[in-house]
């Protein structure tokens, strides 16, 4: 098999994503914790779990901080280590990759990683005010353009430069509100026609509601390990083999290109080479689909089509559950929901149950390599890890 | 010499601490950073430096999140692995750590950590609803409890408990502004007396004004690697030899005692037993006075006196510059300033220059091995560090 383990997945825990009413963050925390503690019940958590990072974007929603201390009490883990990464909503993206960090210096054997978002007790002004914050203030907020404006001109720039079609971006809402109707931790639960996404109302031209991915409570968390003490806690590890994090400018405005992410591509350079994986080797992938526009992008930086063929790549059927390259079986963030901090290692969850066979209805047959690809703010962060089963 | 290295620091800068009216907070990190490129010459940032985190606290100060992106951009780190970590005043002492995994992980052989808060701007309301937001919103916040407040109960229970007085307190602060009118990058150039600050101005009872820090714009960072391979870019490294980080309860009332800091015992303890060293091998250290009561309670936890004799110890001149423990001869968060995410590493910016003899006026003579003590919130998180010179 390819790709040395650097570090193993031996738990994973995801809370149902939608509305939580009556949680606080650090309560839906608590359900994604407490499925990866059952899973993987010859850990005690208390005695194993060394760290703890989690992504988590905005302490506004809740005017709350300090995100890492008050999740470690909230589960159980007081005293632990315990760190919040923020790379906006590739916030566990990084805290993943910090966990593996982590485990490989040698002095957390066992580390928890995860992410957490609490949004929807916010209305909408609110919540695209806050998302903003990780997009440039004096050059892009100050002028008024948030994050929806900021993919709708990549949309423009993608249809003006390869004469990519709204229709080919609405498949991609087709399919993973297909994908996310048999994931029943998705947010919703609702399949949809090209016609019912075209015909949504503008949010900013030419992208449309449904065009659009959810405002979501979530959270998601993976508890990692050396590989070579993973089989002591669980005969189904999963192996992170491919690790990679790049960062290009805050502002949209001061890139060469709007058609693809500098920082996605060098990512995925890095966790491919890393992983000795090729994108052909692909089983199934969870990219972030933050905007229809988005995924097309994904499959072009992650080369899983050339530049320019992300819309006709859509329209082959690849990316379906029984195409070449399955991605977003969850539903990605389009219909699983995207509580922004949790949406990184939501993608890992994914990924180790596909690469365990857990992922029942959209399970992928005889998925072996997996990967997730995670972007914060208009691609000034990406995070992509490359996964293989045992 | 005690303590095997495990990363090396080889350059570290650190921006002025005060009132910079018209630059934001990557601007002001800029001129840290530039500090310590130009301190390292042989060091070429572009090519050398792969992975930076970044301490900072609070996106609403500028309304701007994605720190660690925004950063790389403006300093000339283009692409590269970025990330903002966030533990309340403890942020860059988690990025110290965080850096710490990242080259012991193998992956990334220099990284630079740091961190940044651009607070002046807002007036003091903001400025203390801000810093709330690293308090338990919930059960404090909801009930109108600020940090002053919380550090009041701790005064308290100190006094009650002990017989600590105000006037002991108040030492802590003559002590630093005496240290911070040596240390040109100093908030505050003023020696201030017993006196000075009992008839201060009240602001949470026992707490008057001068036993407050202060409210600053800053930055700090610092350039850690392999040990192995420091001497190619310095002759002059300084070694970190202990690391600990250790969380509590994100809120005061939770805790069985109001006048230490579990999580500061914890990291302590773990840092001393890592580094080889106890309390009385420390010649300077560092520790977060972010009221004068901290300071005294920081001794305690860090064993240099005994519980409940932090008073007696300030009394008895230990920590003055040219006692057994000189403690905050930068000024401390009370006179150098506190611009809450820049602290941690500051704080390790102060030891590199003790332990490479440029501390200047506020030189601690033969220093050989020092502390930091970096505190986030009342408590909920602390990173301890131990530093010994080449």
């Amino acid at each position: 098999m390819k790709g040395k383990p650097l570090v193993s997945i031996i738990s994973a825990g995801l809370s149902k994503f939608g509305r939580h009413t009556d949680l606080c963050a650090r309560e839906i925390f608590a359900y994604a914790a407490k499925e990866a503690f059952m899973r993987c019940p010859r850990l005690d958590p208390k005695r194993d779990i060394k760290a703890l990072f989690i992504g988590h974007m905005g302490e506004s929603y809740e005017h709350q901080g300090h995100t890492g201390a008050s999740i470690a009490d909230w589960i159980g883990l007081l005293n632990i280590s315990a760190t919040r990464t923020e790379a906006a909503c590739a916030s566990s993206g990084v805290a993943l990759r910090s966990g593996i960090f982590a485990v490989l210096s040698g002095l957390a054997d066992i580390v928890m990683v995860g992410g957490v978002e609490k949004m929807t007790h916010r209305n909408t002004d609110k919540v695209t005010e806050y998302l903003a914050m990780a997009s440039d203030y004096p050059f892009e907020q100050w002028n008024g353009i948030t994050f929806p404006g900021l993919y709708a001109l990549m949309a423009k720039a993608h249809m003006h430069k390869y004469g990519t079609t709204e229709k080919q971006m609405a498949l991609v809402a087709v399919k993973n509100h297909f994908n996310g109707n048999m994931n029943p931790k998705a947010h919703m639960h609702k399949e949809i026609t090209i016609e019912k996404v075209l015909n949504s109302i503008p949010i900013s031209t030419p992208l449309k509601l449904y065009d659009c991915s959810l405002i979501s409570d979530g959270a998601s968390c993976a508890i990692i390990t050396k590989p070579e003490i993973a089989k002591k806690y669980t005969d189904k590890p999963v192996h992170i083999i491919g690790s990679g994090q790049a960062s290009d400018t805050i502002g949209l405005f001061e890139r060469n290109s709007f058609t693809s992410l500098m920082s996605a591509k060098l990512a995925s350079k890095k966790a491919y080479e890393m992983s000795g994986v090729n994108p052909n080797d692909i089983d199934v992938a969870e990219v972030h689909d933050c905007f229809t526009i988005a995924e097309l992008i994904a499959y072009e930086d992650l080369n899983f089509c050339k530049a320019g063929e992300g819309g006709k790549f859509v329209e082959s059927g690849n990316s379906k559950l029984d195409g070449k390259f399955p991605t977003n079986t969850s539903g990605g963030l389009k219909s699983k929901g995207h509580p922004v901090g949790a949406t990184g290692i939501a993608q890992a969850y994914e990924i180790y149950l596909q690469l365990t066979e857990q992922a029942e209805k959209r399970q992928v047959k005889d998925a072996e390599i997996g990967l997730t690809h995670n972007v914060g703010g208009s691609g000034s962060t990406a995070a992509v890890h490359v996964y293989r089963r045992d």
